[in-house]
């Protein structure tokens, strides 16, 4: 066992990098590492006086991953025989783009823009162009409205195409100075492997359809729907290959010098690089008709779906791209805006611990309390695609406390992520599994229950608890081919390398049918205050609410 | 100035009875003396197992009231002269009614129904009756829809008619050997004058009208409808005197037994008795024109109308009744079902303090949070009379602070106040002056400051800490007369006796102007969960909220 072939996953978070060190044959995990970003506050450039930005610096990323590479490795074995690593993947944020030069060189390593902002790499949740998306929604709308039914008919802030104008506009020496821009998922396999010259860089489709309105039937955006944001984006569009890559596709062997840096072996093949909650899907197991959630402090909702079929556009999804998440299948996103994130702002309200109030809102019967909220704190991202809506709480009253709101928020999550499957379903794409993956799904029992009740399915739980750079490596076994130790196609690669934990969470029928009640409220809500023109007669809701709530207290009194 | 008449003001709360002293030329108070009520908690009778009950012992209410007269005249002078007692006046909670004998003795106090709950005083926040209430509301509906209109549209579980019946579904034994109920508001002068024997009884307006569906019009509620209800409630009908009284008029002179018991000269003349908020009015200087409200836990929200006018029905008022709170005028009461207990519901839910809170909240600009709530957590009073209704937030997001909910739920019971004073104008009641009394009004800066901004009028707080007192004394110097050092009306009497602190809260205009624009909002949710059939699109709502707080943190940005 000691000689099978290994493949590294590297996965560029928010704040950090993770290396894992993977068996292919097993997927056992070897080894992993992680080491933060050097710049900024937890890695993230910030600006006081512009709160929606975040930025990172490129060279940030080549020296943690680095440092991860070489200590994943050493830790892997005793000694680690570097020869059984075959492969690489790379997994990233985004769209996190980065302005370069003439010879792919980021700005932000050139001197004259030492310190400058926008010379940095834009990170996903930099939201500084969201006048610039709602105008190239607008006008996409008006010129081009199969460029938004891809992408859920709203073009975002966090997007490449809203943060190049916004550069344009706010900071024009940069633009000017800019050859190109290339997503971080593009740069580093690019880099690792000598090939970030913009002649010769292989740009993913993951990067390119979900967020720079690329689709294989039209190609990048075309230029008159550019020229009609800004003329001097043209320019840019003639840096972007008609060819497009998948993650079964290889950038190109490690270089000699970047294998000397990392003490790997030159030439090893290095996967095309994707997002982080793409390979995570991958990570998990993904397949058609499994539905992967990745939980965190928000929420990616991963399908994919056969290429043959006539898939029609799904309104409210992130994306629907073909091979964005496996060769051969639509990769099909959606997620919430805040989950985690929800939890963490009651906690941090009423200064109380996560554990305690979960222990306290477990005992809780669904209906109980009363209460229903709406989980937009952070706005809605599927269905409704609108950042400009809040959380909304109802149906409480002077006994109401700490703990049953918290469950009633994760409750709101929970009908969320219901929605969010009931759309997918909707548009003929069916769900017959769930596994999800995160650091809540992991630790927080409660919420799992929940979401196996309101959803009415059996939840799973992936075995990885790093499915994004998990997901990763497969890419590096894929690029590698079964005659290097790797596989020839993500197929076999997954039922190899990814498994479920033996914990299986089943929704309970009588818990389900009070939440089948409280979700139709939910969905009442949802749609008066998230969609237009609706005009639905509230005036039950509250009542409703407290019957259900009276209810269920007897039934827990007679029980 | 020391053998200067006075009176006293003898007010029943809800866990003690106050006495206050107060010399009649001027309303200068010379002491005071609170004593709780001995049984139960803090002087409630409860069961765990009804949480709806509350009761109260009636020889509670003589013992305490011993005892703080004793205390107060003992303590108002070094010697205090007796002699300069001229008139007592009473107010107390209601509807509080109590089941009383042949000879008018509170089945209570009978052996044979010792510890009996249902032979106690009924305490108004007592709702055990609220089954017969709604089928009251439903019976005067379809037979006299006139009895409803003058109380709001709906009987309420509190009231007197709810509790009788109540009484004799649950303890038909009880309502059996009650030979009448008396209201502990007509109980307490008919004590003290010796006048409790049913056949001498001198029954209260503030009382019947209020809460007994009486009106001069047409007297009590007639047979008929009683018989609909339960043919066994007719025998009580019989035992209501046809006339009835004001407070104007004197329930007799102090019996000589009370005046030992009491340490007070005999004769002296007791007003009959009303409600506390009525006589809070009285004591916070009513007048035409004049909105007093009483702000504590919940408010009552008092105005008078004089009695010559065409005064229509006004929807979702809890009473308009000729004379109830002065001789000559219709008396209007509105009121809010929760205010302070809505500060304290956060207090609690956050574990921090109302002036860290509030010193936080004052601090923020109108709209700057982007919150906004209906302050429903105990229901709405005026003007939707309906308990099953429940609190709402809406505009939470990652970065909502306790304050800034602290701040909306002040605001929310402002925009409730505002809706309040507005239906009364809106039926020809005009408000030129506010007299605000009660706990809140005299600590909290911050509550009042908002309510001056968003009711945009200038804000007046009475001088007395203790009105309902004064307002009893007030009446105790009217059923005096000039003769005996008192006053022959109230008009003469609450201007001597009453007065205003010389702080006034004046309207921000710039306040009023974004809170203007809120209480839109505010109206639109209040009438789209509250009101049946409006069918409002509210998809703006949360946007409407998010642009008024981008406005608002522009203009402290440039400020």
């Amino acid at each position: 066992m000691h000689d099978s072939p290994c493949t590294l996953g590297i996965d560029f978070g928010t704040n950090s990098v993770r290396v894992l060190v993977v068996e292919t044959a097993t997927g056992r995990e070897l080894a992993t590492a992680v080491v933060g970003y050097a710049s900024g506050t937890e890695g993230i450039l910030v600006d006081p006086a512009r709160p929606d930005l975040a930025r990172q610096h490129p060279q940030d990323y080549l020296d943690s991953m680095t440092r991860a590479v070489r200590e994943a490795v050493r830790s892997a074995g005793d000694p680690f025989d570097v020869r059984r690593i075959v492969g690489i993947g790379v997994d990233t944020t985004g769209s996190t783009p980065i302005p370069v030069d003439a010879d792919g060189v980021p700005l932000a390593m050139d001197p004259r823009f030492e310190g400058r902002l926008e010379a940095m790499a834009w990170l996903w949740k930099d939201h500084t162009g969201h006048e610039e998306a709602a105008r190239i929604t607008e006008v996409a709308g008006r010129m081009r409205p199969h460029y938004l039914a891809k992408c859920g008919g709203t073009y975002s802030s966090e997007w490449f195409w809203s943060k190049i104008w916004h550069c344009l506009r706010a900071a024009p020496d940069v633009f000017d100075a800019a050859t190109t821009w290339i997503e971080h998922a593009d740069w580093i396999p690019a880099v690792l492997t000598g090939t970030d010259h913009p002649s010769a860089l292989k740009r993913g489709v993951c990067a390119a359809g979900h967020k720079a309105l690329y689709h294989a039937s039209w190609g990048w955006p075309d230029e008159e729907f550019l020229a009609a944001l800004d003329p001097r984006l043209v320019r840019m569009r003639a840096t972007l290959p008609e060819r497009i890559h998948t993650v079964a596709d290889a950038a190109g062997g490690l270089s000699p010098h970047w294998a000397t840096v990392l003490g790997l072996c030159p030439g090893i093949p290095v996967a095309v690089g994707a997002f982080d909650a793409h390979l995570g899907g991958v990570g998990s197991g993904i397949r058609e008709g499994t539905l992967v959630k990745i939980i965190g402090t928000s929420t990616c909702d991963m399908m994919v779906a056969p290429l043959g079929r006539d898939l029609p556009d799904i309104p409210g999804l992130c994306g629907i791209v073909p091979e964005s998440v496996l060769p051969g299948s639509f990769g099909l996103e959606a997620g919430q805006s805040a989950v985690g994130d929800i939890f963490n702002w009651l906690v941090r309200f009423v200064g109380r611990g996560h554990e305690d109030l979960s222990a306290e809102a477990e005992r809780l019967l669904p209906g109980e309390s009363g209460l229903l909220a709406l989980d937009w704190l952070n706005g809605n991202r599927t269905v409704l695609v609108d950042q400009r809506l809040t959380g909304l709480v109802i149906g409480l009253h002077l006994q109401t406390t700490p703990a049953e709101l918290y469950r009633a928020l994760v409750e709101a999550t929970a009908f969320g992520a219901r929605v969010i499957m009931e759309r997918f379903e909707e548009y003929g794409v069916p769900v017959d599994r769930i596994v999800n993956c995160g650091g809540i799904s992991a630790r927080n029992r409660l919420v799992m229950q929940i979401y196996a009740d309101v959803m009415n399915r059996p939840l799973r739980i992936a075995r990885s608890a790093q499915t994004c750079a998990l997901g990763a490596a497969i890419a590096g076994a894929v690029v590698a081919g079964r005659e290097r130790g790797g596989y020839d196609g993500f197929a076999e690669a997954t039922d190899r390398m990814t498994g479920v934990l033996d914990v299986v969470f089943d929704p309970d029928p009588e818990a389900a049918a009070v939440y089948d009640r409280l979700f139709a409220v939910y969905r009442r809500l949802h749609d008066a205050f998230g969609v237009a023109g609706r005009r639905d007669d509230l005036a039950d809701v509250m009542k409703t609410l407290l019957d259900l709530r009276d209810e269920v207290r007897r039934t827990r009194i007679s029980a």
